[in-house]
């Protein structure tokens, strides 16, 4: 208990600055697009509405960046914030469920700047096993353990429906994949060896109301 | 500068224990829904991954709950719960964008349980405008300043492609909405007056490759 006592606060921080450097690189994205080679942290701190003593302490966790005065050159600073959050390496993703949530993953841009690639999808449609969608083929979802690369899969992107959520992702935990994103709103427990994340917009909601409160 | 280099970390520490909260709530329904009736920290640190220190010290920063050694009752604590977070009041939302994610949005069940509900949609589809979508009047998005009911309106959902994002978070700042909650996966300056809140996937993704790195 202590143990963990002390620990907690820690992780939580930690996650904080990663969650934070995530928010960074898409900005730095933003700016490398509009072909911005130079940013100083009072440009970030505008963007993001962080300070910029913060987005300082942020990447000094890391190392040394940028010139003093000058700011940080946005390659360098994309890349060595990449490399941070591993999006410097191809990560293969398998989604579970091509219907609604799916289908809008699918078809988004989300996953192409994160050096994140769809190889198999699952799905239990009748209409959509079989075929491929986007190039992707979509599996049946009752052949998962049968059909899943887990060799070649490093993370699922799980958009079931709320009840089926924790029983996928325990079948994945067994299969030893190693991270898992899921969107439904409901709590759910991780195997040891897993990393679980939630993308929950009721969480968000409750955030929003209570400012507005 | 030091007057926001002292309020950053404060306010981080609070998004932090509201979302927790936020979590919990979730919990406490997830609960509620299979008939338990006293919940102890420890129970929720089962749940949600989080240690039985935190959850106290999360519930305890706004006032006494729960008897020491018998649990939280469940109800009393989703209660004043839901308050904190606002929850206990009736929120209209807008929905602005009804394709793609903001369809999905439309038919899940995310906004009951947090006591919001779709008022009014806006959309550019000339097939959807003038229409309803589970029994909510469409309205065409070129007509947003003039149409949008701002006096009842307390929070929008917006669900558009990237680019208009901040056109439209601009035009509800000038229109008095106070709360946004947006998708895209790109920075957005919030109005003064405003607070808005992003749901990107992408940033979500950086936290699980970095662990996994």
């Amino acid at each position: 208990m202590t143990h963990k006592r002390r620990r907690q606060p820690k992780a939580d921080k930690k996650d904080l600055i990663i969650r934070r450097l995530s928010v960074y690189l898409r900005t730095l994205d933003h700016l490398k697009g509009k072909g911005v080679e130079v940013v100083s942290s009072s440009d970030l701190e505008k963007i993001e509405g962080v300070t910029q003593s913060l987005v300082r302490r942020d990447l000094a966790n890391f190392g040394t960046f940028g010139v003093r005065g000058v700011g940080y050159p946005v390659p360098a600073l994309r890349e060595q914030i990449a490399r941070i959050l591993g999006c410097d390496r191809l990560w293969n993703v398998v989604l579970i469920g091509a219907g609604g949530f799916g289908s809008v993953l699918l078809h988004s841009e989300s996953f192409q700047g994160r050096n994140l690639q769809i190889v198999q999808i699952f799905d239990n449609d009748p209409q959509r096993i079989g075929k491929s969608l986007e190039g992707i083929p979509v599996h049946d979802m009752a052949q998962l353990d049968r059909e899943l690369d887990a060799r070649r899969v490093d993370i699922a992107i799980i958009a079931v429906p709320p009840p089926e959520v924790q029983r996928i992702v325990n079948q994945l935990g067994q299969m030893g994949i190693r991270g898992a994103l899921y969107f439904a709103s409901r709590p759910v427990t991780a195997p040891e060896n897993m990393v679980v994340l939630n993308v929950d917009i009721t969480i968000e909601l409750g955030v929003l109301t209570h400012h507005l409160s």
